[in-house]
């Protein structure tokens, strides 16, 4: 080092010194993201629904099939469509002969690291949403399991790729194999973050922006229930905590949650909290998309939860550590298989 | 070469002989070929329809972006899917808000190559087919360009790419900028195929059954319309030259093609021919999608056109060839981009 007249080193010590403290509250602030949530998973195979390359194949190929639903034209990826992250922009999408569904859809992107599957965790586990969803009048508009199998038996590339994902099965065309084949594909979709990165010990994997943010995110409390692996999907809570949602949101009509499906006083306005992963991704926002853009729904977040108003700065700063939650869109999802040919009916 | 008894050279020289015939005639067929058909070119830009990248980043979101048409829940991709090669497996498609289209969905791979576009020609190119499409009451469902403006301009990251792909205007956002950006990117969807490489000299590239479909293909007359570089998509014919189409692909309604936009009586039941890339992979097949399967279709035009009635092995022979028709999918069609955020509506 050249020698530098006193008053410099002076300065550069203190400003080392100041350097030094600013590096001990990033490394703690670190720390403490570490115990709060987790990084994702290289897929979410569990013992009950492993992973094979095979059902994964096939998995895919009917993700992306329309042929199995009533009209032929609509296939999982017309909701969770791969150009918008799994998600498809609208606040609530419309089914099957414009058979309006009732709430907005979220993102099947790291969907199994939800603890349940739906707004209001009424299916409980991806494979149980598939298997529902192949008979659903809003979804399918298939009656039964017959003309869902029906239309697969006559596309002659399926038998074969049913055939490999259960192999030991006389007969594998069934709506429970569909569930646990798409289930297994979707089980793959994961998109690791520069903030999982971050959580591997990579600082400089967020920007100022976004550690200010994430800061910012748990001290305000979001942290209460946007934690774990998901940043969300943990848990229940009511959506309203403080002041009615609707009031806020404009919500119409009102809906009362997993009230409707337990008939519990205690569920009333309670919804399955979201994951926040790829949330810059998946606008618009909410159980029932009334809210178009991220620094709205943060504001409206911390007023209805936390009776916290965010001024702009802070919310900006929140927005920038949840664009850290934005991953890479997965290979094999990205991009659509070449379906077995055959025409639909 | 070792000493052979001369027996064994006899039968050699016998063998080398017909061989050399055998080659003989399969370079006869190939020469055939290349004076027939042509190889796709490396895209299908023209002097009046450039291919710029800024434009095909900007036509390729549009393309798969829904927010255009008026429920923001079909885009060119719901009829036009990947998965299908370009088409959707449906006879015919239903288009927004339940709305039936009249005719079956061509594949837009290669469509370049075709000298008009849709089964009756009536869109003079693919920028005019865009153009009309996005007002179009089936398949937009937006009542003019204002309506279709707004939706695209509420989504902050369509701005800059209409601004890099026309840069000389001051207000870039137009529906026939639009119809140039998806045609720009549409321009560059070419699938060169195994008989492309046979076409360019490379023997081997067809497998032997596609070798003597081909030479089927050209004897029995197919070529006198599907020639060319599209093997079709080149002229209008009239379809049932010898027999009325629909007493054999069973067509209800009748559709009298061309002459209900022309009234010309020389154009009853008269279509584009159709382009035979790729139509291994998307079945079902002529205008209405009245016929499931390529082998039927094949012995339907046979029959219908030329008063030929095929045996299966014939069929199954030109069946080959036309596999070999089949091109990988562009990676920049197969898979989908990631567009601009903005909540739909």
């Amino acid at each position: 080092m050249a020698k530098l007249p006193l008053y410099a080193t002076g300065i550069m010590g203190t400003f080392a010194i100041l350097l030094m403290a600013a590096a001990g509250e990033e490394d703690a602030l670190q720390k403490q993201a570490q115990q709060i949530f987790h990084p994702l998973p290289k897929d979410m195979a569990t013992e009950e629904f492993p992973i094979t390359r095979e059902r994964v194949e096939l998995g895919r190929s009917l993700f992306f099939d329309p042929r199995l639903t009533i009209d032929a034209n609509m296939s999982c990826s017309s909701c969770h469509q791969p150009a918008f992250y799994g998600s498809d922009a609208l606040p609530k999408p419309m089914g099957v002969k414009q058979r309006p569904h009732p709430r907005h859809v979220p993102t099947n992107l790291n969907a199994g690291t939800s603890f349940v599957i739906h707004w209001r965790g009424d299916r409980t586990n991806l494979e149980d949403q598939v298997f529902q969803a192949l008979t659903s009048p809003i979804t399918s508009g298939q009656p039964d399991e017959k003309a869902v199998i029906e239309r697969l038996a006559r596309i002659p590339g399926y038998a074969p790729l049913f055939k490999a994902a259960f192999p030991n099965e006389p007969q594998p065309m069934t709506l429970r194999n569909i569930a646990k084949a798409v289930g297994a594909y979707e089980r793959t979709l994961v998109t690791p973050s520069p903030f999982d990165a971050y959580l591997a010990g990579n600082h400089a994997a967020l920007p100022q922006a976004a550690r200010a943010g994430l800061e910012k995110f748990i001290n305000t409390g979001c942290i209460a229930c946007h934690n774990g692996v998901g940043i969300g999907g943990g848990m229940y809570q009511k959506f309203g905590v403080v002041e009615d949602y609707w009031k806020v949101t404009g919500s119409d009509p009102i809906d009362k949650g997993r009230f409707d499906v337990t008939k519990d006083p205690d569920d009333l306005y309670v919804f399955r909290v979201a994951s926040l992963r790829n949330v810059a991704m998946t606008p618009p926002y909410f159980h029932d998309g009334s809210v178009a853009t991220l620094p709205e729904a943060v504001k409206v977040m911390a007023r209805v939860q936390l009776g916290v108003t965010l001024n702009d700065a802070d919310t900006l700063d929140i927005v920038a550590f949840l664009e850290s939650l934005t991953g890479e869109l997965p290979a094999n999802f990205a991009t659509a298989p070449v379906l077995p040919s055959g025409a639909a009916k």
